[in-house]
């Protein structure tokens, strides 16, 4: 209970973020978001290429400039999306992951890799410079990495992701889902509440300067402490035993 | 002479932050800061945890709110001090090194551990996200590795730490106080006010944009030239001797 | 064709940036830089130091304030001026590259080493702190160890600067000039107006916050698109055959 599984499952077409693909997949990470049921959102795919980025269809001239800002304002929604739900999102990869698709990897909160995975912005090959993939890789990866990869097209395997920072996380193909499933579990057994409240302060305070952030963190941590699951987690602590979670934003006290 | 050793010298409560604590290393880091006589400090722990963060006594409901926003506002008050002294910071780790005890780790300037030394961010599974230690701790490892931690609890290991930048050197623990040692003798054997000036001006323009950072540290360049030490440091290296530094900030010309 | 090699030929002076150097590696880098005959430009070094950085003659006190603080300002406008062009500029290192040298690699896209090579921020030991390196080693690599190489001047290994992104590759010395061919006419394959407004877009979308980077970034992918070329390379895709890029801002629709 608790993990929802979202499957790119078109492998025929590469797993593509088609424009029906991009809003589906929104649908998908919305969906009773805010259900104390839902902990934990893992997105994997079907096949040998994670997914190949945008439908090039959908961007050719036969479609209108219309059409085209559509599909990458969809993309850039679902990308911030991501960050801004209350679970954590984790990409589980298996193979090839280009263009929006490492753009999709680089913009879950936690990635974890096969050994066999590679990961390429290659727009740069067919006239289309990977811009918006970029503003995801150009935050996880050091700068030089980045623009190799961005000027060239050329993937790197996932231990130079790890190695980068793309990923937090390569094992061998055969130990994936488990050891995916061991970091959601983990998640699982921690309160929903201060999980949320965690991830919109870490992502809030990366923006700040350092004093900023330690102000507005420390209010945090005050607030953290005043919700029931705050209090229970170390009471519990002290009287060695596992704690219980209400999973709510209730108060222990004003 | 010129190097302060701090010790974190409480092993039987695994050397927790306490609010005292925090206080005495307050002290500790300010007493004198502006003396010649200081050159560089190396905070250190002893026993088998460097340090395991918050008390966590003074963070139950025994306390009121305005004994909790102490207790975070006066931590991050010493982490951000860290950043402000006029001289380089060491971390000497050989241990665990938890929450605010993590936090610690990342924001000094330096930080070098053993081999067997681990990190950790396990406030999560107390109902207590490290939404403190993430302002450090997010700023010196890529942001899914962070989230991992953060996520999970779990630890990682020296060697990841050094691999994702929260760590500068990872070494032998029989070698730990001499690869120590050795950086801070390096030190010592620089100019203090111009370490002052570089370690200012370092975390200023890295707050600043490309150009703006250009053309405050160009300015800085000039006047560090201008300075005894700049002016004695060029010409002992021409005549090929040792510099004899004033440590002080008499400027050789206006 | 298409490739420019900038080769830094003072190996007895340790291809020292001495203002006149400085402002003819200006002039090198900027002569012709919007012809369509030029893609890609390679900066390398004669001798075992690829530059040792700035004439400490020119900083001495024989030289006057505003002398020096051209020499700064050059540096800087140089620097700056790398990531302006609107081609990528790949530094092969075969060496030792020390304070405005070691930033010379910093501030280039791509940066490829022998294994021998090292780099410092050395500066400290003779009193005047690497105040202005630091602006681009502080942006490549991760605090701590930008910071222990700043207060210690000691160098980091090819490797070391590869696992802290100060490099995107590093290969042994008798592949040194192969590889970075390899990179350099990957580049020379692509659509020289793609690659020039991949890159203007990569560094003004990385100063800025994730939602206003979307935005630009997603109007640039629709601009991209309306290009000739970004029109001629999803086609070449489709019918899968090789594009033919005009290398023009031509645009294929209004």
């Amino acid at each position: 209970g608790g993990i929802r599984n979202i499957i790119l499952n078109n492998p025929k077409k590469r797993n593509a973020l088609s424009l029906a693909t991009l809003k589906s997949l929104r649908d998908d990470i919305l969906h009773d978001a805010d259900s104390t049921d839902l902990r934990v959102i893992i997105i994997s795919a079907e096949g040998p290429v994670f997914s190949s980025g945008h439908d090039l269809k959908e961007l050719s001239s036969e479609q209108d400039t219309k059409h085209h800002a559509e599909v990458f304002e969809t993309c850039a929604e679902v990308m911030t999306l991501l960050q801004k739900l209350p679970v954590p999102v984790i990409a589980q990869v298996n193979g090839l992951a280009t263009a929006a698709g490492c753009q999709l990897v680089a913009s879950c909160d936690i990635a974890v890799a096969s050994e066999k995975s590679r990961f390429a912005t290659p727009g740069v090959n067919i006239g289309l410079f990977c811009s918006t993939p970029a503003v995801a890789v150009g935050r996880s990866l050091p700068r030089k990495v980045a623009l190799e990869m961005l000027f060239t097209g050329e993937p790197i395997s996932a231990q130079e992701a790890l190695l980068h920072g793309l990923l937090s996380r390569v094992v061998p193909e055969d130990k994936l889902e488990e050891e995916t499933m061991k970091i959601a579990r983990k998640i699982c057994e921690t309160s929903r509440s201060v999980v949320a409240l965690g991830k919109a302060t870490f992502y809030k305070q990366m923006a700040q300067d350092l004093e900023a952030a330690y102000r507005m963190t420390s209010q945090v941590m005050v607030d953290n402490l005043a919700l029931k699951d705050g209090q229970e987690g170390i009471e519990a602590f002290i009287q060695k035993r596992k704690p219980v979670w209400s999973h709510t934003t209730d108060r222990a006290y004003k």
